[in-house]
């Protein structure tokens, strides 16, 4: 297979919301009260919602910029490519790439929505929310048919909400959700609590599979302030590793065996290692830990509930046997500064070069459109018009000119210092600080 | 290579330190002082060190009973086998098991003696450390020549005095010191700032290694109270991957190119991985980041610095050249419970099937041997007086009767139900509760 015959679907992207995103998915009484753009006084753009600013409205979404100038920025909406938060434009991104489909996290309610259950107000969250997956799932989504895979945020406070989020958004045609690694991150219960039943029980009953966002539940903690940023970037994904334990040993995904579970951004060169090493204490510690699989070890059920993916992994390409060829998909991570666009067909393919087409069809799109019930190839007309030469015969006219001095700090003489952990921590803080106003004041 | 032919070299075991170890290593004068073996109501033995309990004097020594009967325990020296604490035990148990040579961590103190950096009377705690040091060098190893690789404690509050204590234990032969992943765990300013490098330099200038074992800065905090206690367990060994990244990023492994890392009980399965993830992330961040590697690469680093090690790991083995094969180790981790003692030798061949008998001889021993310049061949008399086959036969008296009874918790009837984290946590909590009496008195 070349590089024009793949068909890519990226399982994890990212929507920077447009400002008008409430406009037309809430009744004219509840408007008010909605999520809207404000600037502070050095002119960022930021969320405010009841009264708080979510700062960083761009979430480091820096694809098209020199990476001299990355960050964790932009803090405006000028600062970004269109294809951050216009749909059209996004496409026409997604087209530069040969991306056929896409699955798009949010971005200012955190990935997975824990804005909403931190609101004091839980009735009108629950109203926002439900306007925030309308616009994803109605507008950003259906604009494009075949070229999206839904999903839907749920309301982190109540699981029988959730699941009857899950009911309602399944009914027109969204088969995903998101939760964080670790749910008690909001006060919820553990899902080791028979409370979730109902939840699980609804994402069966709709074939709604769980996309667990690296993250969701926070970052983690650094070594120390002055450790380089790289301690943070390189250890997130392994976030899964605890995440994936938690529920292969949990009782949820024994007493529920149709749920389905996607490790957003996760990595795949550490599950082979995982799962020996799971099985290993299944095998050493279940007579007294109480743990019974019975003829199953650990691993069996994960390769049962998981769907994982990467960006760029050739560790785990060469262990696809030992994951299973069948649980790996692929992501862009669009427009996050760990993606690859515009070239993710050429990186990738420096993967693959040693794969049989028929596992690289399973890696790059078969696996996920089978998980999430996404009928790209009918809705575009054939393969022919999904792959990475036919989509990128569309983008001839798509601008790459990089997005110089659009943000980022240049280094400002002499030898920089390497930037810390604390420095990006520090960054986020400054965004929140300061006067604001509101931009239509 | 059969079985019988294996040389077993493991560079993480443990030992129970016994109750008069600070008797022929204290002045008269401080022997009061020293921490002594006190037991509680419940007549369980204790440490005791100003007037604290350490509890759990075991710390998890459960080789030799039966599985169902493991756990944080046990809690007295009458429920352990004799080879967790008395070194002619010690010894015939590593016979038994095929196992050449030894490196010892210590469990009351902490595996990196981080009891010591809590005392209230730092002098003290100076001379009690150098004790503890003494007795491991001079007693413990000193006692069979070429069968342990000695390892000290530092004290962790005062990098001057570390560095004192790294040339002072040189000075006799020992060239491994022990460090927590996260030195900061121990108020101490963190591993990038310039106040460590006389500490570095005492490292580099006597030979010495740095082995960081897992769990030595605390355990990984479970995802909540009633998740199963696997995911304590299944995540430790990953902690490693953190350090790592701190470490290889950071300037003083640039500043200090001899200075040596061993993590202890990582594992090397995700190392390939690990590899990946940091030359990705600095291929695409070190442009904003300021990292400069020269013409180097992280990987390159890290395959410089460390020694790896595991205990069974068949996808490490099976990756062992992304790893390195000359950076990979193994472990017995006697006496604790993911140790594969009496049948190590078993378990490992099982891994090493098809291994080239060069590769199997750096992987089993020839690598700790170098890194920790020991020279056990010519101390036993060759080669052929350290093979499994060699020093079981010397141990065909051993009893390997299990220790049925002897501490852990018998199922209590019914279904018992699965053990969570926080069952473990509230055991190390109750272990400490109640009122204690000096055996003595």
């Amino acid at each position: 297979m070349n590089i024009d015959e793949l068909v890519l679907v990226s399982v994890d992207d990212h929507v920077v919301e447009p400002p008008d995103m409430f406009e037309r998915h809430l009744a004219p009484r509840h408007r008010d009260k909605a999520p809207r753009i404000v600037q502070n006084k050095r002119g960022e753009d930021m969320w405010q919602y009841e009264g708080q600013l979510r700062p960083n409205v761009g979430l480091n979404a820096v694809a098209g910029r020199p990476p001299e100038e990355y960050g964790y920025e932009p803090t405006g909406y000028d600062q970004m490519r269109r294809g951050c938060f216009d749909v059209h434009e996004r496409i026409r991104d997604m087209n530069v790439n040969g991306v056929l489909a896409s699955m798009c996290f949010g971005s200012f309610p955190s990935f997975c929505g824990k804005l909403w259950a931190t609101a004091k107000d839980k009735d009108t969250a629950l109203i926002m929310l439900r306007a925030y997956n309308d616009w994803h799932i109605d507008e950003w989504c259906a604009a494009y048919p075949g070229r999206f895979i839904p999903l839907a945020q749920v309301p982190l406070w109540d699981i029988g909400l959730m699941a009857d989020e899950v009911r309602r958004v399944a009914a027109k045609g969204c088969h995903a959700v998101t939760l964080p690694e670790n749910v008690t991150c909001v006060d919820l219960p553990s899902i080791h609590d028979e409370a979730w039943d109902p939840f699980w029980k609804a994402c069966c009953d709709t074939s709604t599979v769980i996309c667990i966002h690296i993250g969701s539940a926070g970052s983690p903690a650094p070594p120390s302030l002055d450790a380089p940023v790289e301690t943070i970037m390189a250890g997130v994904p392994i976030n899964c590793f605890h995440a994936s334990v938690d529920l292969v040993f949990s009782r949820a995904l024994r007493r529920f065996p149709d749920l389905r579970i996607a490790l957003s951004e996760g990595g795949i060169g550490w599950i082979p290692y995982f799962l020996d090493r799971i099985d290993y204490l299944y095998e050493r510690h279940h007579a007294w830990t109480h743990q019974d699989f019975g003829k199953e070890r650990p691993s069996d059920v994960f390769r049962r509930h998981f769907l994982t993916c990467f960006i760029d992994d050739p560790t785990g390409i060469k262990l696809r046997d030992a994951i299973g060829v069948e649980r790996i998909s692929w992501e862009c991570d669009y427009p996050h500064s760990d993606s690859t666009w515009p070239n993710a067909p050429e990186r990738l393919m420096e993967s693959l070069a040693a794969v049989s087409d028929d596992d690289i069809d399973a890696i790059t799109h078969r696996n996920a459109m089978r998980f999430f019930q996404l009928d790209a190839f009918s809705k575009m007309g054939g393969r022919d018009r999904c792959t990475v030469g036919a989509l990128r015969a569309q983008a001839a006219d798509v601008d790459l000119t990089l997005l110089r001095g659009k943000g980022g700090k240049a280094p400002t003489g002499g030898t920089p210092r390497t930037v810390t952990a604390g420095d990006v921590m520090k960054q986020l803080a400054t965004a929140l600080d300061g006067q604001t106003k509101t931009k239509s004041s």
